[in-house]
């Protein structure tokens, strides 16, 4: 008998779960789940592919001639409904696989982050009488545990970000711009071995910028006393870095040197209490409190952190409402910040592994703001 | 007075285009689309994140209050409304900002193939008693016609990406793998000045892997005979190109020479016949016509092209369905194939821009099978 494969394995586990939230059935669009539970990548486009996942069934694929190739050599069951390049025929094609799969009727999970209006459309008409119900969180829970393999790949996720940042910041000189540091940290991410796909745009931001927590790489050049904001992370395997470090150019502003002390207990103070049992939003409350304490919290308005693995956002999210228990194989940034609007921002974001005693900082760059 | 920006540019020719689709608005999430209307890219992640746009109206945005500050500065006029950390409360955001910009009935227009399921639940749940209408087709129509700018941005990007070839083909030797070549290739892309990111992830395969169209590089390793298909393109200002070559490592079998010929035939022929009025449907019979007279017809299974732009998917299509005439500025790939299903596939796909007067090749690495 051979062995049951890694997704023969994760599609059980699914069943079980479908099983326990009374669903008869989950649907996933291209995306990290569809790749954890199949090994199968598709390309999330113009044309509406889906697997649906009923428990004890063979997975069902609704997809384009295109990727016929696909289902081959799988080590699982399928049975898959193929549509041509002709849209007017889909609608058809999607009646008969959900027909075929019995879900006439009942109630199917899909994940509200992903599955988009357009295929959602195909799927309504195809099966009219069917609940589709959001279930992100129950879904997730099947990837927020990380299993060896997994953090193996993290560690190194991590260890080509952190090379190819060491290898960038000689780059840094009065007058380059944003998007040149960008585009040299990206290329050293790719020369380090980083996987061919960024797991998000790299954000590098200079002065006033760097206030600004979602800023995208622009034209901004590099002035004396600015702040210098890396937000970057790897992918390797699969997996997902997450790290932010800020460094001077010169001698920093006095407040600026002030935040950045606070905001690295902040970190310290919710890596250290990280551990088996320990709520979500108790390290959200660890970090923010010390913010809080120093006068600061109105400036700090994010979460402290979110889940690391195939996706770059995935659960545990550390955040003031989320109660539940972390557990050993979670995998999560912490990275508090303090912005001061329209002149700069300090966040310190590290990649945390909890173990089975208590947590492991996987990101180890020096968390002081240094003077280049 | 100062001159309208390109972005009020192009939010008045949307005003008129939702006025002519009797539409009240279009509601966008982040995306190409919100960046060509607006200059603001926004990540699309787990938070709810739209942008309203009404005609005469300033355009409504949102967001978490962690994006506020791309709110400053902008050269058009905006509302926003700002959600915070707790998704408890991100309904009643919705529903104050959808109430604040007058849509508690109507008709509002919607991305299918980019809204998800998260957007549109707050948004039904904002306002119940609008219609969200799919309306891609008329949106994307705003985007299909490319101004001097986006010209030249896509020329740099088919550059990029067919210097970075040049630099990764010494690299393919027997017994490297697929993964390799694609890192290799992803590296010399940004060595050559891509944006920092990707258009898609580079395809790379090889032997019996070229036969799917939509494969992902993985560990087959080269072999004497093998085909070597390349799939990839470059971004430059947010541009992008997609090419696909196909090279033999020695001698090819005697039929993928033969069916490289009627492939190279076919792209020339839809190329040739590339005019201002010429429908899209026309260019995809001129190529698949002479896949069809050679036998090969069952095993070209995908369309002839697709447009390309800010997105590598986009209008217009070059489908047997669509017979809408091509205009001068609209610019699309022409890629015809012919896949031996467990052998190798051929597929040779350039860059095409229609031209006042007829087209230009945008692409132009030799399109004959190259025996390395």
């Amino acid at each position: 008998m051979s062995p049951i494969s890694i997704y023969g394995q994760r599609q059980a586990q699914l069943s079980h779960a479908l099983r326990a939230a009374r669903l008869d059935a989950l649907v996933l669009n291209p995306g990290p789940s569809l790749v954890y539970l199949t090994g199968i990548g598709f390309h999330l486009m113009e044309r509406p592919v889906v697997a649906i996942f009923i428990p004890n069934t063979p997975v069902c694929f609704i997809i384009p001639q295109l990727e016929e190739a696909k289902m081959q050599g799988l080590s699982f069951a399928t049975q898959h409904f193929l549509f041509g390049e002709d849209s007017n025929t889909w609608g058809s094609t999607y009646t008969t696989g959900m027909h075929a799969a019995g879900l006439e009727y009942g109630r199917i999970g899909v994940e509200a982050e992903r599955l988009r209006l357009l295929e959602l459309r195909y799927l309504q008409a195809g099966s009219p009488a069917v609940d589709f119900i959001p279930i992100d969180a129950s879904l997730i829970g099947l990837r927020a545990i990380k299993d060896a393999e997994e953090i193996t790949a993290t560690r190194k996720a991590v260890e080509i970000a952190q090379d190819a940042l060491a290898a960038t910041l000689p780059s840094l000189k009065i007058g380059v711009t944003e998007r040149e540091i960008a585009s040299e940290l990206t290329l050293q991410m790719f020369r380090h071995g980083c996987d061919p796909e960024l797991p998000f745009g790299l954000d590098v931001t200079f002065g006033e910028n760097t206030a600004n927590p979602h800023a995208i790489p622009g034209s901004r050049t590099l002035k004396n006393g600015d702040l210098i904001l890396f937000d970057w992370g790897a992918c390797y395997d699969g997996y997902c870095s997450d790290i932010t470090r800020v460094f001077s150019m010169g001698k920093p502003d006095a407040e600026f040197v002030h935040i950045a002390k606070i905001v690295k207990q902040a970190n310290s103070a919710a890596r250290a209490l990280a551990a088996p049992g320990i709520l979500a939003n108790e390290l959200d409350n660890a970090a923010r409190s010390q913010i809080e304490n120093a006068g600061y919290g109105q400036l700090f308005r994010h979460r402290t952190g979110h889940g690391l693995g195939m996706e770059v956002h995935e659960a545990p999210y550390i955040v003031f409402n989320n109660n539940k228990p972390l557990n050993a194989g979670n995998i999560f940034t912490i990275e508090p910040g303090i912005y001061l609007l329209g002149r700069g921002g300090i966040r310190i974001e590290d990649d945390v592994l909890i173990t089975e005693n208590g947590a492991e900082t996987l990101s180890s760059l020096p968390r002081e703001l240094i003077e280049l």
